[in-house]
C-alpha cells in the first residue's frame, strides 16, 4: 500500500482563491482572514503542490496603481522561484464588481462589455507575463434572471465577439496561450448561457479561432443538472477540446458546493480519473474547491491536502481495476472490447450490409454481464477486490 | 378575444405514438386500446392539426411482410391524402425491443448495430417514399448504466460512424432529407450519451456532413436536467441547427412526463412561442406528449386539443407582449436594444478599446429595472396587462 | 377588471431583510446600500402591504447597547403608528455570525447552543414587546456537511431540547406567542435537520408542547427538491400547523432563488392562492423574496409591487375557476366530489365492505377527464376563459 | 481481509419482484423470462438471504381461485420450509392493474377505493397465515398528475381513513402485524401524497393507532429528491418508526432506478450502513432493487449477491472506522461528543443560562476540523485507511 504522498510530477494544482476562500456564504459573514497568497505558494508546495492559478483580483487588488501591480507580481515571482511551482493557468475576475451585475461580454451596456473586454486583455498580458499557457474563463454573470432581458442570440453574438476579439489579440501578440471556457449552469444568475461542457463545446465552433479554444469542466459544474461529468470529459477528449480541468465534489442537483476532490460521487471520481490517467490528459488536475466554512486555516490545509491524497488513492485503484485479470475477463464477457470494431468492415459497402440477414432474437436473450462488471468496479472502488 | 382554434397554417402536427401511447407506465399495465394509425389521422386533422409523425413500427408492425408493409402504407397514404394531412418528419424506434438493451448504434454488439443501422436505412427509404422532410433519431438506449461498460469516446466514434453511414446514404440517393438529432439526458439509461442540446450540436459538428444534420430538442428532455430550454432552443437557431421541435411539459428534475404543452412551466413555453414565432422557425409544430394514465379515448383528444389551444393562447399573449408600448418603453430602460451594438465600433481597433478610461462606480451603481420588466411578462402571460 | 392593487385587508407582509437584501451573493459583493427599517416600514405601507416582520439583528445591529436597543425599538414603534402597519412575525439570526458556522441549537459546542438559545429568548421578548403573536424559526446552519460530524439523532435531541426550553418559558412569561418552524432540505449547509414540511411536522409531534409550535412553509424551500409545495401546505393546514407562510419563488432543483411570487412556476402559485383563499388561512400573505441582483432601489419597490399583483391576480384567477360552471361540470365528470365520501359508509362494518362483490374491468376503463379539467385551470390561469 | 460471503444471521432479504423484474421500462418490452416464485426462494437461499417478501400479486396471480391460491400457498411454504427461509413482510399490489389509475385508498371513485381495502384485507389474513410481522404499504398510485383533480385534504381524509380501517382489522383479528408505510415523491404519478418520510411520519401521528405503524423508507425514494437518506432513516430512528427498510441505489434527481445496493452513492450506503449497524435496528436488510435491463438470468443472481456483498464490505468498513483511534481522536476535535451534553445542565433555569456572560468571537473563530474528519472516513470507505 502507498503512502499517498502526492509529488511536482503529479502535476496538482490550485486557485488561490481556493485556499484562500474566506467562508462568505450567502447567509453568512467570512470566518476566516485572507491568505496572504505568496503564503500560499509556500504552503501549497510544501504539501505536494506543483502549481498555483488566481484569478487577476486574486493577486492583485482591483485599483492598484501600476507600480504597486509590478512590485506584488515581482514579490510573488520570488516566492514561485523560491519554491519551482508554476502558474500553468490564470482567469479573469468578471462577476465579483457590481459593475458586472448584468454580465461582461454580454452586459446590456456597451460600456460594461468594453470594461470587460479590456480587464481581459490587461489579464493575457498578465499571463504571457507570468508564464501561464492556459487562460480560463468563466462568465460568471453571463445569463439571464428573466428571460424577457435579452435576445439568447443577440448575446451569443456578443458573447462570440468577444473570443474573437480576445482571439485576434493572443495571435497578433504571438503568445503561446490558450483559453478554456468554463460552463456553469446556473448560481449566481437564474440561468446561465453555455450552460453545459456540450453547450459550450458547440459554442466554441462558431468562434473566429476554434483552434485556440478548448473547455474547462468542473465536476460540480456538471453534475449540478445531474449530467454525467465523466461522459462530458470524454466528450471533450474526443473532440480534442479539454485543455483544462476544475477538481471538486457535489451532491447532486443543488447550489455549487465545491467540495474537497472525491469527498462525494466517489464512484463518479473513479472513473474520472480512469479516464484522465489512461486518456492522455497531460494538462494540470486543478482543484476548484474550498474547505467547509466551518474550518480555520488549519482544516484549509486539510482540505488541500485531503484533494491530493483521495486523487491518489483513486489512481492507484483505478489502475489496479485495469489491470486485474478478473476485469479483462468481465469486459471480454460483456463485449466491451467490441465496440472498438467499426460498424462497417473495412471495404464494406452500405449494400453489403443490408444484404446481411439477422435474426434478433439470440441476441435479444444475451445479458450484457454488466452487474458483475460494475460490482468489480465497486470492489476496486473499495479497496476490497482482495 | 379569439378562439384559438388551430387550423392547418399553424403547422400543428403529432406522433402515432403521442395519441397512441396506451398509458404503460413502469408500474403499470397498459389502460387504453390500441390506436389505429388511420383513425389518429382522420382524429387529428378535424382537431385542426396539419401533420402526424411515426416511428417505423408505430405504422408497420415488426416482422410484417414485403406486401402487408406496402398495403399499410398504402391505406396510410389514402387516410392522408383524405384529410390533407402531411407526413413532415419520421423517426426510427431503436429502443423497445430487447435486441436494443445495449443501444443500437452504440451496442457493445457489432451485430446489433448493424441491425440497426439496416433498420434505419429501411426507414429512410419509407421516409423519403412518404414525403417526409425530416428524419428525427432519438438514441433512446444509447448510454450506460455502469461506466465500466463502455469507453466514452469509442462509443462517440461508433454514433458518428452512424450516422456518416446514414448520412452518405441519403446523398447516395439523393434524398431531399435532414436529420435532426435528438437529446436527452437519462432514461431509460442510466446515462444518456449526448444528453443536452449542447453535446448534440458540438457532436454534428465531428459528422462528415454536419451539414445533413441538426437538433430536435424536446423541452422535457432539456428540463429534467434543470436546464433553460428556450436558451438551448436559441443557440440550436443561432447554430442554424433547429431543424425540427417537441413541444411537451414536464415538472423538472424527474422521470421524463411528457405533459400536455404549457401545462407546466408556463412561463418558459410563453417564451418559447415568442422564441419560435418571432425567430423564424418555419417547421412543424410537433407535440410529443401524450394524455394522463388516468384517461381513456376521450381525454386523449381533450390532451391533443389542449396542446394546440394552449400554444395559440401563447402566441397571442406573446405578440401582445411584443406590441405594448410599455413593454417597449421597459426594455428601452433595461438596456435591451443596446445587446445588438457590437462591443467593438465598426473600424475600431483593440488599441482604440484599450485606450478608453472608464469608471466603474456610477454603472456599478445603475439597476437593469428587470423586476418591472418581468412584471410586464408575467402580466402579458396572465392576460392581466389590461 | 380589476386595479389588483393591494390594501390592507389583504395582509401582505415583508421581511426587512427582504427589500432590504443588498444583493451580495457567493460570487458577487453588495450592489445596494442598506435601508433604514424606518423608511422600508413607510414604502412597504405606501404600496399597500400591512405588515413588515424582522430577524433581531435587521432592526438592532448586533453588539447594540441596551439604551441605543430601546430608541431603535422606539423609533421602529412610532413608524408603525404613524403608518398603521403591524409586525404579525419576528425572527432570530441563528446564522449570520462566524459563531453559528456549526449550528446554533445543534452545534457541537454547548456553549454556542447556549449562546444560541439566549439570544432567541431575548428576541422573543421582544416579539412580545413589538406584538407580535409568530415567532419563526429556521435553523440556517443546523446539519451538516459531512455526517461523520453529528449523530443525526442526538442533534434533534439538542434540537427538540432548544423548542421545549423556548416553549416553557412562553407558557411561564404567558406571551400569546406560537412559533413556526421553516424547513429547508440544504443551503447553506450540505444537508439541513427537518429538510421538508414534512419532516418539520414530523418532528413537532416529538415535542414537550406541540400544541404552541407549527410551521412556516417557504415556496422555494420545498420546490428546491422538487416537491409540490401546494401539497405539503395542504397537509400542514390539514395537521392544523400552518401557522405563517413564506411566499417566493423558484426555478426548480438549484441553489435558493427567493423570488418575486408567482414570477416563476406560476401554475403552482394559482393552486397555493386557491388553497390559501378557500382553506380558511388566516395569517399574513408574507414575501419572503428579494430583488434581482440587477436591480437598484427602485428596483426593489417594483420587486414589492409585484409580488403583490400577482397574488391578486392569481386570487381573481382562482376565484373565477372554482365559479365557472364548466370547472364544477368537468369535476363533476371527474368524481372530484366523490371523494368527499367515506370509504366505509356510516355504520357499515368491515365485513359489510368484504361481503361486496365488485368486478374491476368496468371502472378500469373509465378515464378521470383530467386533461379536460387541468386544461380549463391553464385557461383560467391565463385569463383565455372566455 | 472477511470473504464478504453472506449468511442467514446477516438478515438479508429480497422481495420476489426484484429478482423477478422482467426488465420492462417505458421505453422497452421485458427482457427476462417470468420467474417461477419457487425458484427464486432456493436461489436467494443458496447465495445467503434469510428471506423473501412480496405483493399478493407476485405470489398469487390475479384471478386465482380460492383452489389455485391455497395451492400455490402451500407449494412456497414448502420452499421456505425446505430452506429455511422466512417472509418477514408482504405487501399489496395497488398499483399495477388499471383499475386503480386514479389511485387506490384516495382515488375518487368510492368503489375502487372499497376494492383496494379489500384487497389489502386479504392480503392482511395472507400475512398473518404466511408468519410476515410486517405489512408494508406503498402508495404507488396515491397522488395526482393535475393539482385540480383533488382536494389534498380530503385525499388525507380517505387515506387516514384506510389506515384506520386496516388497523382496525388487524387490532380486531389480534394479527402480531405492524404497518410500514413507504413515501416516494413522484413516478408513476406527477406528484405522491406523503412524499418522503418526513411527510409520512408527520401523517401517521394523525392516524387512529400510530403505535401500530412506522415508515418503510427506500434509499432511491429519498435521493430521488435529493434529500439525505441518512439523516431521514436517523428521525425515523428518533422517532421509534424504522419499521423496514428497502435498500437499493439511485443516481440522484431524475427516474427511479432500483439500483444494485451501494451501486451508485457510496458514501452515502457507508454511514447509513454504519447507522443501521450501530443504531440497534434489528429488522431485515430489505433489498428492492432490480437489475440492469441489460441483464440475462445471470445477470440477476450477480445483483443480488451484489447487493449483500456490499453491504458486507461496508459493515466492515464503517465497523473499522469506529474503532481507529485517530477518527475517535479527530471525532473529540470536533466536539463530537460534546453534542450528548444536554445545552441546560442538570438543575439548571432559564434564568440561569441567562445570567451567562459570553463572547462570540472566540468560538466564531475556531474552526471544526471537519475535513480531517471527513477525510478519515473517505480513507475507510475506500480501504485506504492504513
Amino acid at each position: 500500500m502507498t503512502s499517498y504522498q502526492p509529488a511536482k510530477q503529479d502535476r496538482f494544482s490550485f486557485g488561490l482563491w481556493t485556499v484562500g476562500n474566506p467562508g462568505r456564504d450567502p447567509f453568512g459573514d467570512a470566518v476566516r482572514a485572507p491568505l496572504e497568497p505568496v503564503e500560499s505558494v509556500r504552503r501549497l508546495s510544501e504539501l505536494g503542490a506543483y502549481g498555483v492559478t488566481f484569478h487577476d483580483d486574486d493577486l492583485i487588488p482591483r485599483g492598484s496603481s501600476a507600480a504597486e501591480r509590478d512590485r506584488i507580481v515581482k514579490r510573488f515571482r520570488q516566492a514561485l522561484d523560491e519554491t519551482g511551482m508554476v502558474v500553468p493557468m490564470i482567469t479573469t475576475n468578471l462577476f465579483f464588481h457590481p459593475v458586472f451585475r448584468d454580465g461582461a461580454f454580454t452586459a446590456n451596456d456597451p460600456l460594461v462589455r468594453r470594461h470587460a473586454v479590456r480587464k481581459t486583455l490587461d489579464n493575457i498580458d498578465l499571463a504571457a507575463e507570468i508564464g501561464a499557457t492556459t487562460f480560463v474563463a468563466w462568465g460568471g454573470r453571463e445569463g439571464t434572471d428573466t428571460d424577457a432581458a435579452k435576445d439568447v442570440r443577440t448575446a451569443l453574438d456578443r458573447y462570440k465577439e468577444a473570443f474573437d476579439i480576445l482571439g485576434a489579440y493572443v495571435l497578433e501578440r504571438g503568445y503561446p496561450l490558450r483559453f478554456a471556457l468554463e460552463p456553469k449552469a446556473n448560481e449566481p444568475r437564474g440561468d446561465m448561457f453555455l450552460p453545459t461542457v456540450g453547450h459550450m463545446l458547440a459554442f466554441i465552433e462558431c468562434l473566429d479561432h476554434p483552434e485556440l479554444v478548448g473547455v474547462n469542466p468542473e465536476v460540480g459544474h456538471e453534475e449540478m443538472s445531474g449530467l454525467n461529468f465523466h461522459h462530458a470529459v470524454a466528450q471533450a477528449m474526443w473532440a480534442g477540446k479539454l485543455f483544462h480541468i476544475d477538481l471538486n465534489a457535489q451532491k447532486g442537483n443543488r447550489f455549487d458546493q465545491d467540495l474537497r476532490f472525491g469527498s462525494e460521487n466517489t464512484k463518479g471520481a473513479f472513473f474520472l480519473v480512469d479516464l484522465l490517467e489512461r486518456g492522455g490528459y497531460e494538462g494540470p488536475r486543478h482543484f476548484d474547491a474550498h474547505a467547509y466554512r466551518t474550518e480555520d486555516a488549519q482544516g484549509v490545509w486539510d482540505f488541500a491536502a485531503g484533494c491530493m491524497r483521495t486523487y491518489l488513492i483513486l489512481k492507484e485503484r483505478a489502475a489496479a481495476f485495469r489491470a486485474d485479470p478478473r476485469v479483462a475477463e468481465a469486459m471480454e464477457r460483456s463485449g466491451v472490447p467490441k465496440l472498438a470494431l467499426p460498424t462497417l468492415a473495412a471495404g464494406e459497402s452500405i449494400a453489403d450490409l443490408r444484404a446481411e440477414t439477422f435474426d434478433p432474437e439470440a441476441p435479444a436473450a444475451t445479458g450484457s454481464a454488466y452487474e458483475a462488471l460494475d460490482q468489480l468496479a465497486i470492489d476496486h472502488l473499495l479497496g476490497a477486490a482482495g
